[in-house]
């Protein structure tokens, strides 16, 4: 391990939050490094990575990741253009720091529903036992407030075999709730070496905190971060796992409204999608689908009166072309909502609570319009089907890619990678730190 | 055809509607016939059916349906019970009241989409073609009222080839619109003799009407009508099309109920599916699923509060399980619904609007429920997934069912029969007057 | 049941097989009714069905089925003709000859798989549990040969919850094996007091032989077969289960043979679907479908070459269309098929074995014929999608149809019904003797 | 233009083929320039690219891609290593070479079938239209040898509106028949400018033919490819079109092998998928599903025989687990294939022929091995998806990716690239010289 750690400038401090890791080299190159357990615990026994006596991995010997291998964050370049930042490359390493017999991991699942978390739950119990004799892997359940419950689940291969086939979680999940110590003596005291933290947002920011808890008390414990968000809004990582079975899923609905629209005069489907902050699914399911005529996203502001308005241009489409679909992105059109709400009577709570979802907002505010005006008489349908879409089970590419991340969490934790994400950066899975991915 | 008219006791008068065609027999033997073109117009040439020359067909020749073939409503008997109500049974003739080239046929479609339109219009377009050599089907352009309007569409084997691998109607719909005198004027303007009216209870009212008015004008018109209800709701006919296709897509919606509400505490949830006036879908689709704790269709009345009602089960399932899936049909609760309606503030005409909807509606009021009284923290996921259903193309079941219909709709007009509805009675297709099925 | 029993003439004898038990009526009625414990073991004491003392079940008390209910096969008729055979209609019976804590039931799946295996075993051990709160349900793992394993699996609604989404049959399955004398001595050292085994038509005959010897030795057990072929040719019942799915599922294959043949200049697309003796699945197929030119089928024979032959007609199709799709029966044209392999060098076993699959054969006739008459150039490609067929989990409206089936088998041998075959018989589920269905 | 020119050293020379054209840089890097029409027409004219006054793409405007803009091909790297090679950025340019109404463009698609062919079609004619207002786009009818035909379709956006919804190609496909003289011939008499081709391997070597004889003759003509296969075997290029949809279609066989296998005692499930010379879909596929328990691909060999064997990891296995699937790559094996047939007597054409399938062949190797040997029973079920998979439409991933391909081509022809294949490099769409991925 020590070609990880030569180059590294002053990374850790005993007290306070771990300083980033920089590592320099030729023609602008920078590394964002990640932590490790020696960092902050000298003098660790390394041991031989038993992948190397596994039959069944023979092959994989060449494979090892070199430990000088980095993923380049930027490569649409010019000719002389600097390098710039690199991410330390996934994989397995030769030498491991810890014994199998002796890792104790744990696995959470926070936060809502995405498909493909239980492929990489069982990728995560099947890497470690297959691929390093690892027989000890404990569910928490329920989310982060799971770790001070009794309840725990213990996961084998056998129990997890078929549950990449179902959606949802076999763990539970739920928000919020992380108390670093807390958490962090459940962990001391069952004895957890690694522990595996799968969620969003929120969940990874905890993850971060009780990395710095476990890092100040100096315990041997790894932790890694397996980011989740269905609305693909991570920055660094190519894509979220389970966006790609979103984004599929939801050409059902968009089908549904344009079949709808289609059959009436005057007929306007309206589909609302994922993303609070992100248009990723609604404009991958508008270039899928090819059937959308207006797509609104979080990152473009509209408005709905006047020249230029959502209203004037529905109305030229419908006249053109004698219905249309829209589709709208959770995130959409905040600032417009809001204001729509705070003008509402205040007293008649379940109704207006109603109109929050941007979908039944939209879908009321362009049925008013077209009927105040008594300018056409127009026929809309409003589905939504977020439900539907995050409690399926992931595809089969989204199969392959949790199974990469689960993989890549396993021989990071392993290699005494700590406080760090897993992700594909350009393709290439690499160890990221959770600063970089904080959104 | 002497067979069909023989035995009817004086089943039509020239002026007022007719009356309904009554054959009796033995042991309680009951015909409810429907009526034919020589009921008020005499000495009507009759031609050979066609499909004893066409080679394709050429096995058909001993299938023609002996004009004496009734259906019986009643099945489940004892040896000496009275033979009760019969229906004409479907099919080709051996003689028939229009020659090919003199059949002017149109189509229209009515009322709210269902999977399968498109199967029966194709059919209808491709039976008259190819087994009767019909080459002049028109489409009549959105729903009854497309008869006043100038747009039609010419409806030719080549135009309809794929029309059932797709959802909705090629011909548009609407709703309403039915003015007997406009439409049997633009019929007679514009020479059709075959009139199919595909569509649910107003439609099927309508095409009653229509019916009555060209048979008060004398004229060689047949009517038939192709009754479509989602809902499954028709009396006497063993299913509506489409129904099956709902009933398999709504598992979609259930399944992802389902997991949503096992990978939370206290997880609800809530799937409404369509049926106003009958729990048909609803109750199928929590058979075929079997992960349904609560159905509430139309036909069972419930309450929320106290002993023996709603809210009760509720807890009693969450304490039992941990979590619970509720399928309510669009038309459940409506007398607690509107009541709860009448007492919201006036003012708020779009959050109002929106809670006539049943589903959101029970969500909000379960919601409440559980907050108000601080029991338990309950998390509630709506999904409505109607127009997702109802947009898909037919399944096989369908598709082959649709064929059916088409073409029995077809044997029976080219054999003279009019005013009369198809339909499988126990398993055997059938002519059934039109007020039988007035549901 | 004095009524059951009262009209039967001398339907049972202590040595040899038992007769039929027909009763007669008016009017030409006729009833096949099934055995009944009663009739070879007298004096058996009855008991008040369960189900009206369930609160969940409170509903159904009106709707137990009248002992007199009886299904008519027959629903064509003219208005004077004679009323033919009835069967007993299946349900819940007031009276049962079974307490639940004295009854052991077994199930048994034999033969190859079809769509809803899995939901027939999860009805009959959630119906015998949840309606009659029977607790001993065993599983005899893979087919008749497991009654003399040791390998029993315990069946309870926890193991059974999930298994209707899964394809297969959890129990296992396997051919012949059915040594009665061996078979009904593990009944009777177990303790098993009702029988339930689903298979084809061996699987029947042998459920027969079964139901007579324990007849024979004046057992207490009640021997109830679910009648099992995705060929659905079975007489009497109105369709067997898992058809509907298998229907539904062959569209994949046709439309893929459509694509393939339409890409390519005199392309054809062949098809073989299941059906030994008969062509069901590949008529329904193709009648969901609308895309196939040509279907083959057992009960039609045909003839490849010369005018009126197979090569002929594809000539012309392509001639016209340019590409066509062919499907095949797996049991269409055995009599060619045999000839062709007699006329082969015997050597090469293998080669030759699998030219008796008829869709690799015709698809090599086809290729041999043109390519010798120098013709055309033709593009052939074949698809045997019987295995991703048969492996399905059933669709909802099988599951539906499933249920139905298992609780009607569970119901019956709670009444003491036995050795009969239950089944819709024009829509309606009745009992009918095993030697009725004889097929 | 200047830019892409000025470093390119000797790039072409007007007899026999263009060299590549190589650009240098600092560190290490290397640009692989493709040809563009000013390399052998000087003085070209260039247009404002007519994306910037489209309102509908006035936010693009930012957007154009820098001249100077390059893909990294190596992004695995170390702090200190050399760059390496890049290709040019895809993507529109500020300045075109062909005005709007100048460009007569074509598209040809051949080789086998792969989901996606038909988006790509539409994206190309719909990308020509709507963003650069090119009106003229021809279909080649039936591959390359189309060109000669007089046969072609004209394409505008409603020609091809819903064709990406539909499997195969609308435009026909061959193998071979590329001639280059006669299809340059044609490409000159019909007056075409932009030549899209849409094909595998031999595909793309023709048009690297056509393309040098464009360029001997001096014509004005972009040649630009999209690589098509569904193996996914092309250097450099991240993935190829269809790849995904065929990976998550081939889990249907795989689950159904595994319901097969696991429902019979011994039950072995074998699958074989594409992959002529590469194992992509079988890996993948592999990976997607977690039930394999043995992949063979073309790139790892095998034996059938003796210790460490394929029959001895079969026994192993069995006796294990009751029950097997093997997927295998239709390459794999090809050498003991060969072997096999060469043994086999040669008189039996049509048996041997179907023993040169490598599934149909090793399922009787395994059948026969354990037959002989009599020491276990087994029961092998062989599924061949491969047409099922291939004729499907693409997924929403493989819709978007192709969409994407399409518009890359698009820009790249109307900037003047000629010469050149499309595709992601690390997940940026990059112009590739044809010689790079002449695999």
């Amino acid at each position: 391990m020590a070609a990880a750690n030569s180059n590294s400038n002053s990374n850790s401090n005993s007290n306070g939050n771990s300083k980033p890791k920089i590592v320099t080299g030729s023609a602008g190159y920078v590394l964002e490094d990640v932590p490790h357990l020696t960092d902050y615990i000298p003098h660790l026994p390394t041991y031989s990575n038993p992948l190397q006596d596994n039959p069944a991995y023979s092959v994989v010997k060449q494979y090892f990741v070199n430990v000088d291998d980095t993923v380049a964050q930027k490569i649409v370049v010019h000719k002389n253009s600097p390098r710039g930042t690199h991410f330390r490359r996934a994989g397995p390493r030769q030498r491991v720091y810890f014994e199998s017999d002796a890792v104790h991991a744990c696995i959470v699942t926070c936060g809502g529903l995405c498909p493909g978390l239980n492929t990489v739950i069982r990728e995560i119990v099947c890497g470690l036992h297959h691929m390093y004799g690892v027989k000890k892997v404990l569910g928490i359940d329920g989310g982060y407030r799971g770790f001070y419950a009794r309840n725990t689940v213990p996961l084998t291969p056998k129990v997890v075999n078929d549950i990449h086939k179902r959606g949802g979680t076999i763990l539970g999940t739920s928000r919020g709730g992380h108390d670093k110590s807390k958490i962090v003596d459940s962990i001391q005291d069952r004895g957890i070496n690694q522990v595996y933290i799968i969620g969003g947002d929120g969940t990874q920011k905890g993850a971060s905190v009780i990395f710095e808890e476990i890092r100040r008390r100096g315990l041997k414990v790894a932790v890694a971060g397996i980011p989740k968000t269905i609305d693909n809004d991570i920055p660094v990582i190519d894509k979220s796992f389970g966006f790609d079975t979103a984004v599929e899923e939801a050409q059902r609905a968009i089908n549904a409204a344009h079949v709808e629209s289609e059959s009436i005069e005057n007929g306007i489907g309206v589909v609302k999608l994922m993303g609070r902050y992100s248009g990723f699914i609604a404009m991958h399911a508008t270039l899928a689908s090819r059937d959308v005529d207006c797509c609104l996203i979080p990152e473009l502001p509209f408005y709905l009166e006047g020249p230029g308005g959502l209203f004037e241009y529905i109305e030229k489409r419908l006249k053109e072309n004698g219905h249309m679909v829209l589709v709208i992105a959770e995130g959409a059109g905040q600032d417009l909502l809001s204001e729509s709400i705070q003008s509402l009577d205040k007293q008649d709570a379940s109704g207006n609570k109603l109109l929050q979802d941007v979908g039944l907002w939209i879908s009321q505010k362009i049925k008013d319009h077209f009927s105040k005006q008594n300018k056409m008489v127009i026929n809309l349908k409003y589905i939504d089907p977020t439900y539907m879409i995050r409690a399926i089970p992931s595809n089969a590419s989204d199969n392959v890619y949790c199974t990469l991340l689960a993989q890549s969490a396993v021989h990071g934790a392993m290699a005494g990678y700590t406080g760090f994400t897993v992700g594909p950066v350009n393709g290439r899975h690499s160890y990221i730190p959770f600063y970089v991915t904080d959104y």
